[in-house]
């Protein structure tokens, strides 16, 4: 039989799985821990066998210290962060119920479409991408609004700005609304204070601050918010974000609701467990401290940061784009010849930002010197002179 | 510092993990082959990286051959196989929308779940768990009802029963409807045949037929179905399984929706890519010579199939218990003394049957000779004789 009479195995078309190795410095995925490699390579086992349940139980308490609560209801859900979202919308945002958004960024947007769909009634304060508000801000509008549920961005990826959360939180409980607060992008990087804060629904998400793949969907759940769940008669409109069918096969009963990911909770697991040997507050101030050398660093190529000091999320960054200079060309040419991934802004903010992570593993002095190199590089080569 | 003033750091109450390495002869999750696990482990790349786009194109590729389809449009979710039957509901069963469910197993008890959580009217055909449907009652019970959507389980986990799709969507097709066929437990183990059966929607999991762990649902939409999707003006309830923005991200455009499970691609493309060197084809024959063999096996010990012998699924087999034997006594014991997991029955069939998969990696003469070797022991030492 002659060469062109074989038929090509379909499998011989495609090579080999071999990814490029990039420096994660983009607002997520970050980068992955090698113990949490390793953690994904075990074999796995059953979805309801002894061994994984223990798995799903070490998970939910390790993640009790990143979230920095006593009292809370933790769980995970077998979805990215932004199942997160939708579970956190779908289970405490009742159809006709009013929710009042903190709308300064994309993700409070995706917030606002999601309960928009779940039938919500959805009003918002609106600024520009990368402001925040303050209390006396936040109080007036929970006020006027008399919402049933106040949700906002603790760390607003689009934008840079971190979000205090008490300025929020004692103005909804007085009003007697429950909180959801999107914990994606500070997880495991900065402090969420969790309890201390008041928040009463969080989720996040594993591929930035904890420096695990993306896959799932870490989530906490106040008393309260235990007591809404519970109390609620009109089940949730998602049966697979159903929070009462998830906590319930998560925790006492592990009554089985659906078949979770094994393998990313091994990897959640053992990425918790590499933050606990650091500890979670020296991981923490290890954030701030590249945080500041970062901003030092680029103040010094006379680069501009997009939010003001004091509401900077400290593992991810907008750095102004300099006038006249392509941003995308900039990040190809970082991609394509250092193997480096960055961000651009969307939105409001297209063209105008680079989103630049620090986070886990990179998060080291070596890593912010050896970045600042090649994007120093990367601009001038662009065009850029300072 | 004396030892018992020192804190003990909280990763240190942690063993390390080290997974039992279990047979796995349930319903799932089944064996992964190793290089499905070596693909696990190789480094990330960020969800928009050229690489990735690649990824998630040859995985979409790879997919088709599994579901026998030229036309189908081809997409992964990001959650599980119930993740998958809740984005087929969610957009293509509109609120008020009449849908009929062929209800003879568990499964599609949670495919009417969903329906009803998304405001559809849902008409069931009920039958004892393990029965099918002929072509005449299909075709009766859909002339009856008229419904824009009509549901069936291919194969049933719950009862190990294989309804043949022929006999239900030539005749949903005949009344205008669109056919959702749950193929959960057929993808990558028995044919699908999805252009041939004529399924408008199928959706699987990773972790049964494909041997890849849990954390991923494929799915595939026929022309027809893609068309109802892009005339629907109503967005669907979810947000997170918009078929409609995830089909975006997933082909053309590649436009950001979620930050995608990046690992679980790299597993599921080798999975694929595996199956694909052996032939799909040798596969499925390997799948019933083992299949075969077992039953054989089984009939041997004097034990009986739930299942008439023409409506088996050769991944799964359901296998009564014998009168006075504890099936989850029997589980028990393969599970601690031959690290074998099998499982029991629930609903009507809770106690009533053994649910035994011989998938992938296990699908050999030699694996079915050892599991039926074990299977004995444990039945004996439970005071089963034959």
């Amino acid at each position: 039989m002659s060469a062109i009479e074989q038929p090509q195995p379909a499998a011989l078309q495609f090579p080999a799985l071999e990814p490029p190795r990039r420096y994660l410095f983009g607002p997520g995925p970050s980068m992955v821990h090698p113990r949490v490699y390793g953690a994904l390579a075990k074999p796995i086992v059953g979805h309801l066998d002894p061994y994984f349940i223990q798995v799903m139980t070490d998970v939910q308490q390790l993640l009790k210290t990143a979230f920095g609560t006593n009292d809370g209801a933790t769980l995970v859900i077998s979805g990215t962060g932004s199942a997160g979202m939708e579970a956190a919308v779908a289970n405490f945002v009742e159809p006709g119920a009013k929710i009042a958004v903190f709308a300064n960024g994309y993700f409070s947007d995706r917030l606002t479409e999601m309960a928009k769909r779940q039938g919500a009634n959805v009003v918002r304060f609106e600024k520009a991408w990368g402001e925040t508000y303050t209390e006396d801000e936040a109080r007036e509008f929970i006020r006027r609004e008399k919402p049933k549920v106040v949700a906002y961005v603790h760390a607003e990826t689009s934008t840079g700005a971190l979000q205090a959360g008490q300025a929020i939180c004692a103005a909804a409980h007085d009003a007697g609304a429950l909180v959801i607060a999107d914990c994606v992008t500070s997880l495991g990087g900065v402090p969420v204070a969790f309890d201390q804060t008041g928040i009463d629904v969080a989720y996040s998400c594993t591929q930035k601050g904890l420096s695990c793949p993306p896959g799932l969907s870490p989530m906490e759940m106040s008393p309260r918010a235990m007591d809404f769940l519970r109390a609620r008669t009109s089940p949730s409109r998602s049966w697979y974000l159903d929070l009462k069918l998830i906590h319930d096969y998560s925790t006492v009963s592990h009554r089985y609701h659906h078949t979770a990911p094994i393998s990313m909770f091994y990897a959640l697991r053992e990425a918790l467990l590499v933050i606990a040997e650091e500890g979670i507050e020296n991981r923490w101030e290890r954030h701030r401290r590249c945080h500041r050398s970062f901003v030092k660093g680029v103040e010094a190529l006379g680069l501009r940061m997009h939010v003001p000091e004091d509401h900077r999320i400290a593992i991810l960054n907008t750095v102004c784009v300099p006038e006249g200079i392509d941003e995308a060309k900039v990040r190809k040419r970082l991609l394509d010849e250092s193997d480096i991934e960055i961000a651009g802004g969307f939105g409001p903010l297209a063209g105008k930002v680079f989103r630049i992570g620090m986070m886990g593993p990179l998060a080291t002095e070596d890593n912010v010197q050896f970045f600042l190199k090649e994007f120093k590089k990367a601009l001038n080569a662009e065009g850029y002179s300072n």
